[in-house]
């Protein structure tokens, strides 16, 4: 099978991170490979990281598209990392020009965006893939099956979290470049701390029960002097079932990294898992704890996760290898679409999930003004 | 020094579980001693259940006071260990004689009661000790010396949990003794999950932090059908200072057996203790973790906390360990008002605590009643 | 059932440390009393360790023998916690009386005594149990019956551990009492770290397994100047059934506080404990790791066990509770022989274990100075 | 600076798994790609397996090596990844060609051929990096650094374990090629568990400590019927320094799968790493513990260990990127070489830590079967 060509938007130049994250995820497996992108807004600047990356550059999302268009460049999918406000540009012009995106969350700046790039999403029949990263993760991928496979019964209540410390003091005001832009309600949006790691939880807490959110009652903290958004964001939800859910998360927990994880509970058994020790889930069903470890050979990796580990038990995948199941379920996508012989890909989240997260933090910014008052996502 | 007499009103009989659990704590140091009881409320029963203990044995708690108040029987405090709603009978008795108590939780079933006691025990000022056995456990107690210490700066959000999982099927039904009378709202009183374990978890917040809560928002289930109390309780508080506590608890986490623990994050640092891994406390202020273990002889023992440890480093104390050091705290306040030599009793919770609790739990329960609108305690 | 009267040799004094376990251990269960003792070496000091500790007092153990021969006191059985030289005399005599005795570790300063000692009990037909404490610990026990009962199949290898830190420095030259002793060849005998706390290695090695170690090759270190004794002891073992047995032991891995805990490697699992984290165990099978957690109301726990756990699972039972146990499987040997309805005594480590301690350390300490030549036990 | 142009020897066909692995690695990283090749022995197959990785194929590693001298292809350096009997004719080939190797281990098949490779290497100075995987874990190399700047103070005991279960039953009789080679004298050597697991936790027992073994006592077993080799490894190993050194191996411990680590004690702390969970580094100095996390922007990593780290705390890096870590200090002596500003290359293990290795397995078959008696290394 040929190598898929994968174009990247966004993530060059110096300060930038994300981008090289993803070029690691995409070359991680010999089968993609990065050749082309227009990695900065300034056209001279995004040539030059081109040259950096040793790909072929443009000096715009625009002039890449018209080279795919006319036959000059071809991109088996192309992968948006620019910042936040830059996601719903790109997104929509590719997907138009049906070309498949994987793009960086959130998805778009609002819900209408959102909503507008779900149906386009969707009347193109373009596979799209939202760059949730920790649902890559083996054991998080088990842990949805065996929700569905109905292992743990009903579910009755959830608990997802995330919990860091690095903006417990005014970070931004030293001119930190992450904290500046995410502090910002013109570059984030209308929040901080629930757009940027709220939205994971909420996404451990729908992703693994299957269960969507119907209403919250929110409370947003500000603790951080000088700060328009909040930097602490905790939500009582409901779920579709009737199920509670608990979705929280901070950025003034000192000495937190990125404590990020999801209890479930049901009516037959319990699920645990923690992002920073990724490599194992736990499962209770009333007597004795079961811990699971990821690993290739483990006869207890469920099919649909198996295609997705690369290692045998004991040595650990983590993070790159996370971010690259995503791309990995995007190249299932795009080879079954030719009638290639790969394993189905599993049900990464798409452009569904991303308008459900858009809502899901507008609802909690909404409730959290109005005193908690429960409110309809 | 004279061992201490102690008496204890109810927690006899073969169905009852925490009467020896505090006749071991009472004896678990060489210095108190329990010779004297009225233990179970049919007066015939009463004097078997002393006879098995080998204690003298009264047929009522008011025989037992009247001996005392006649000089026939001479204790220095009682424990009183009755269902829940007769705790505040003999807890008003005993008081109003002069006789020092140390009184299981919940102090009494009716904030009415609660505050009732308070006054008496503040105006006959008798030594009264809530058998919230957690806060007896050294790390538990450190953590909230470091806190008052200013180690970890300014509180801004505390989270404290406590998950079960023995009642997430209807084991009432079965007729087990102990989800009986906590399913029973006769028995039980406005709430089984929130008053049995939810104020655990309230008793960690608030007195590790020592901030007491101002308003609540709360949402309480009640999961398996034919119950009529809450079985899983999650309230959204705010602190005195302002300050977000997330405070929880359920008992319909399969496999979870007392996952009981706070976090407390401050300007300065952050703190955390599990109650399954009691001898631990973890502290963090932005380098790397510190990880502090119990034991008599380690030199960051806070000096308050050192004479309630009883072993070396890496010999564990538990829970025995912890519900003696209340009995302990009780042995401090005794010997001190006689101007024996010991150290200072450590601040455990009290008689105001036992208001607070029950204020905690009425308020949350209203508060659910209305969706969850914010409710002053 | 009557209380047991109990009688204490040594553990008298300021100095002493584990008499006051002892005592703590003793009435933990209500069916047992600490009514008498001969508690230090010096008469008249003997007597007023015994008004400190609220019990009737004798001169010296040949005194309360006399008086329990005379009928004037009685005895269901003695506790004998002088120091190790000291173990043998009373320990000879209260067998030799009739009175069973729990004895401490280890149980002689010699092979020829402790073999004597063992002979005597045969003889006499005397309940005798060595206070290995650890074993005591109901998970301990748990792996011990797993074993027994073939769920891991045949043992192939084992590895029992103890890490100190406390004698990284040479703290017997400040003075400090414990430390000084068992450094000092004529209270210590042969070996320090190994009869200190290999012994307690060897005895989870041997004990768990159910099987007798047949030769070892040892390496004994002193790493700290001025030592005359091993403050590290390494022993390869090899076990009755073939099987390879590592049995170390350091007492200079700063940090380490009793860090002690097994592994047994057998044909079909593999079992792991650690004392720091006594309430559970780890159990593998090829699949999932199974985790094992102490509770009295947990059906997985053999029936054993069972009778030697006070709590349920979740509340966690330690230090003091294993030794209780192991008084308790005392009490049960003299109540079944006076036929009274109470559980079989679980096999607790009794004299023919004590011979086989003092034979280890024997033959490690000559392996040792043969360079490691494999030395018969 | 240009990306450096890597060659592999062998690693390709069907069958292969530690070839993709080197792949992964090599391109982890966007300065370093994967070029061309020889990855079988087969001529035919060597070149459908090139086509397969997308580089350009060569029939023989002989023809790969003509082709770079003749300027034909250009390769920065070549990784080897061949069966062991394989190892030593590419490498000593390539390095008399000038051109850097990073070889599999074991290094070579006999002692002699390591010091005979170790000559040239040294003769030709050309950079050669030995692909001991751990040794590039961050924490790992932090614990070395630590031990090096003097924080534990003098090294007087070493522990150093690798535990698997894999092997437990005779699963080369079931054709797993896994298994088969490794237990075969023809095509592993003298040692199975010692020469596969024993030697990392050699490499982790020196490389860590920075000391050198000087004698072994050796106990290897064969537990799986039908074995010639050993499938347990249990070596007392004496430090240049006169530390002692315990060095053991398993492939029977059912349910182990690569639980791998050391613990190194000095005369002022201790340190303690876990492979299975690489991410964190335990310090201890007698007060609390200390626990320290990977991650780019924590202060307390070491200079010298920054530049291997690709993410922040909390998002954890493995496996890959430990592999890869080898592959940058290959490159980062390639790059000062030609005076390109790159960061000072960590100390890897090179041809040394290869022959070290070679001889200490050696030394432990030899004193294995003379009965474990001290064997100079």
């Amino acid at each position: 099978m040929a190598r898929l060509r994968v174009g990247l938007i966004g993530g060059g130049g110096p300060g930038s991170f994300f981008g090289g994250v993803h070029k690691r995820a995409i070359s991680l497996d010999a089968s993609r490979e990065l050749v082309a992108g227009a990695l900065r807004s300034n056209p001279r600047a995004a040539m030059q990281a081109a040259r950096d990356y040793g790909i072929k550059g443009y000096p715009s999302y625009q002039a890449l598209l018209e080279a795919c268009l006319k036959g000059k460049e071809q991109l088996d999918y192309v992968t948006i990392v620019t910042p936040n406000h830059a996601h719903y540009g790109p997104a929509r012009a590719f997907v138009e020009a049906g070309i498949p995106v994987l793009c960086e969350k959130p998805m778009t700046m609002t819900v209408a965006e959102a909503q507008d790039l779900a149906r386009l999403v969707k009347r193109k029949r373009v596979p799209f893939v939202l760059a949730h990263t920790y649902t890559g993760h083996a054991m998080m991928m088990m842990a949805r099956e065996l929700v569905h496979q109905g292992e743990i019964g009903e579910v009755r209540k959830v608990e997802a979290w995330y919990n860091q410390g690095w903006l417990a003091t005014a970070l931004e005001k030293s001119g930190q470049q992450q904290a500046s832009w995410r502090t910002d309600p013109k570059k984030t949006g209308l929040s901080n701390c629930g757009g940027d790691i709220g939205t994971h939880a909420f996404m451990a807490a729908t992703w693994v029960s299957g269960l969507a959110v119907k209403r919250v009652s929110a409370r947003l903290n500000t603790f951080v002097k000088g700060r328009v958004l909040d930097d602490d964001f905790n939500v009582v939800a409901e779920l579709q079932n009737g199920a509670t859910a608990l979705i929280t998360a901070t950025q003034i927990a000192i000495g937190y990294k990125n404590d990020n994880g999801f209890r479930v509970f049901g009516t037959k058994g319990s699920l645990e898992w923690r992002q920073e020790q990724a490599e194992s889930l736990l499962l209770r069903r009333g007597a004795h704890d079961e811990v699971y470890w990821q690993g290739a050979n483990f006869g207890y990796i469920p099919d649909s996760v198996k295609p997705y580990l690369r290692m045998p038990a004991g040595h650990h995948e983590d993070f790159f290898e996370a971010l690259a199941n995503l791309h990995l379920s995007m190249e299932f996508m795009i080879r079954r679409r030719r009638k290639e012989r790969v394993p189905a890909p599993f049900a990464h989240p798409g452009v569904d999930a991303g308008v459900a997260g858009m809502r899901f933090v507008a609802a909690a910014v909404a409730s959290s003004k109005k005193k908690g008052a429960w409110t309809k996502v």
